[in-house]
């Protein structure tokens, strides 16, 4: 591969109520807090000793300001930068000292619309993993994965896997062989990126890992505890895709997040992906519980790298559907 | 009390496939089978000594032939038929010899026109609670509870406390303060048994305990690995009533069973009872998940214990209600 | 039986620092603080709705004030009384507002020495079973059980089982069938109190309730990263006897606090209690884990009912034992 | 780097009892049998579609006959044959056939002495990781490590580091700043392999990855049961160094074999090694335990791989240490 993109890294949302939020993912998920002002909210798992994973930054609307992937090297992100130009994507470097904790990085609107940024350097922080006595609620441990709704699964799957080096980890095909959606890695578990298809584009979900399942009942627990039962929107169950043990959550803004443990190594070349018929039941909850509408609904919108503004929402190329079990 | 009775004991269902019967209670749910013939099948869980808590006895139709209690002493239980013959309801024998494994007992339809027994001895067999090398699925440790539905909670209720000698625990009531659903105890966990406002007299569920929360979610995992990801009703999750972690099955012949853990201690006399609303979105799941109407309607008939026929099922006292969330 | 003990329900420990004892019981082990002044520490544990189980003292040396069990009712509290009278015990009468938040209540040394307390009634307070938001550390649940090491142990099992009621649920003999320890109940479980050979009358340790393993897993990572490991004296482990899940931790004082969760259901009368030989390696660790001679040796002395002195510790009738496998 | 190695991928012990071994491997530990013959047992663990992680075979004598590698390509193994030889370190192959299951290899003793493997292609069986329902004991996922003393680990760590291309993610130094101990990964956790200074070359332990701290503590419980309490050496615990929960346990050989789950991701070229001083007391055990003698002196013999004897074992660099807390 030409660069070396190593993980999903960080995402930037837009928020209404940074004190909202911060009650929400520091007090109920149990994520740490590494810096926050009045319109800022840096915050990181457990495990983490990059300065942040998820920043939330203070907004009329709530939107998606960027989905973020660390890359190996500069020369790498030099790479990169000039892939997506010969693409003619467009991308933009945002110079070291023009973000807070980050070094320098671009930003892209990649082939389905979703707004990506690269970067290389972040700062770090004390890594709290072994401070127990600070553990709270879900105990995040890191970011894992990003969900996306785009219109076409298979040309988001041909750029990811064919020129940007993601290998394909399980799949969702139609009943006429069409790529209904996919999970494809650069960490070797099942995903650092999921397409759906599905109006696009849109981020569908932020996954973060627990260490353990038990974690992420206890975090239900809290939540009720505290007022946000009305904030788990699907699960606990397990996934038949990927083997993960799940939750989804609605933040305060509408915005999903997943707690997400206990998928597999994907380490090897020759892993053969897994492919899971749109109709199997066991595909999405493998005990065979069904999703809510809302999951299959709604997503948070994304914005122009360039102009801030919304991005477009479309229809998908495949006709929706929602038989007994779908994605 | 006039009589001591002990706790909830055993139940005789009717089913119609004792091998289905079997391969889903010893090999998904882990109960152990003390003995089998063409006709029964004797279930305990890991820390029972006695004999079995579960006799599943072939038949023509899925039914309920009784609930039983164990009973302190020969005295209790001569105490206790002659309370039920005083009180017009015509209990009868059953000599010891004639049921396998238990002593003398005797059988009779309670007020609400359930099948109860009493006993006072059943044989004993080998504790495997230590036998961990034949922990399977859920792991299931001993029988908890009897759920019934009945026609009028509040007659029902005041036999049990009042003559019986049961405790209240927690108790639901409408909003204009009608009882709609009671818990009820000797030994001092949350019941040993609890009546629901519905048709009746049926049986809900009888509840099983495990000793923790991921043998119960091993055992979605398995059940879900041996096709029986639709015998999930409804579940997992943790009740605001009692505080237990829950998960609702049907067995083969659509019989309810809950597994159940981490409610808490009753033992105090001066414990007073937990009122919930019947609005209260917490009260049947804590997270806030809505039970399927499937748990609402359905229930196992049950049999007189004279003529052995289906009692017949009556509309409730208290009109049926379910709003956004009931029992 | 003449009168009712429902069970092990308090616990009067002096300390030296209670400062030192708040961090280490509140915010390490979970317990909630009920009260607190310059000379006391009130502490109770989650599904507690009693005003406490454990109440510290400040004093110039650690000791054990006294051990205390909840009586059904006032006629059953005046029986025990005039009981211990004819027994020539030397009951004291403590009358209702002598002793912050509990009613009337007489103390005693019994047949070993111990000092017990019997009462009826505490005040209570808000249950926070369902107040996840504030779980932290080992999420103690509840007072459990007392463990004394006594001299002569056949000479406490007769006292508690056949004049004050309690049930032995299983016990450890030596090679010539001399009762060397001896596990007691009046609730049922396992038990409200053990006896150990060795010198006495002293505390050996007490027993609180968790509601899982993973808690008391996280409650050792949560003492280390406080830096209290050294607090951490034996376990995490199985016992054999009575198979809960155990952690034995020393305070800041040195008292011995039991993490335990996991034992079974000891409700029926015809229960035989399990027999161990002294020898059988599984006994104490079912993983066969050695205990440490800290152990054996170490206790909490206990203080006389009348002049508050320390109650001199003998040597005990059995000779001391400590072959490969001891208690 | 000229070579991509993978992961650390498979073990091949000889053994002098396949039934002891398929007992021990297969019901207590759950490890699932792919073949087995009179001289061979092919085991695997639950997430695993190779073949085999762990191969035994029958001998007069316990040893270890390699430690195996899986590598990117044919190229990179073609490069890492040449590497080999080049050091003048005599690596063989070993052609497609001669070997079952596997695909062209070569084997080489490395510049400490250990016998190396390096392979590409293994045949693939089923993976079974959702077929819940076979899952027992120790619920094993995968191989995770090697684990080897070695006399020079200085040697050892820039052999691996600077030629091999392995990252460090954790080391302990003595208080003269000499190299104890490293921990040095391919895939982005921990460890594929660390380096102890002792007695050597010998392999210490083979770690396998469980899912989850109750699946632990499952083991030893299920262990205990079947008579193999003697085999569990240190642990349950967390280390400080990797933060995993682990257990060490001997086979009926005494080769060791640790369970280990929730160490931490290291993908990142920017994470800095962590540094742990030799004493500190948190660095083996987070908690405090210390390890037995066992540990710190016993290891399996390994075997030449051109003549197939015992290689000599020898003194370490570095003068033998064990104060209070010792690797």
């Amino acid at each position: 591969m030409k660069f070396n993109i190593i993980r999903c890294a960080r995402a930037v949302l837009r928020v209404t109520d940074l004190n909202a939020s911060r009650d929400f993912y520091e007090r109920a998920l149990g994520f740490v807090v590494t810096e926050a002002d009045n319109n800022h909210l840096y915050l990181r798992g457990l495990e983490e000793y990059h300065h942040h994973s998820l920043l939330l930054k203070k907004a009329e609307q709530p939107s998606v300001e960027v989905i973020s992937y660390k890359v190996h090297s500069e020369e790498d992100l030099e790479a990169l930068y000039h892939f997506f130009r010969q693409k003619q994507l467009n991308p933009k470097w945002i110079e070291e000292g023009q973000q807070h904790a980050i070094g320098r990085a671009f930003r892209v609107q990649d082939i389905s619309g979703l707004p990506l940024e690269f970067f290389v350097k972040m700062d770090t922080v004390e890594r709290l993993l072994q401070r127990y006595d600070l553990y709270r609620g879900a105990r995040v441990q890191r970011i894992d994965h990003f969900n996306c709704m785009v219109t076409d699964v298979q040309k988001a799957y041909d750029f990811y896997v064919k020129e940007l080096g993601f290998a394909c980890s399980e799949y969702t095909e139609t009943e006429d062989k069409q790529l209904w959606a996919a999970w494809l890695h650069r960490k070797p578990n099942v995903h650092d990126v999921a397409f759906m298809n599905g109006k696009g584009p849109r981020l569908h979900h932020i996954g973060f890992w627990l260490s353990d399942q038990l974690s992420l009942i206890h975090a239900c627990d809290v939540l009720a505890s505290m007022g946000y039962a009305s904030s788990i929107e699907r699960g606990p169950g397990r996934h038949g895709l990927s083997n993960a043990f799940f939750l989804y959550l609605r933040d305060p803004d509408g915005h999903r997040i997943e707690l997400y443990t206990g998928d597999y190594l994907t380490s090897d070349p020759d892993f053969q992906p897994i492919r899971w018929d749109i109709n199997d039941p066991r595909r999405q909850t493998f005990w065979g519980h069904q999703a809510p509408d809302s999951w299959f609904e709604e997503a948070s919108i994304v914005l122009d790298v360039h102009d801030d503004k919304t991005v477009e929402v479309k229809e998908p190329t495949l006709q929706k559907m929602k038989p007994t079990f779908i994605i």
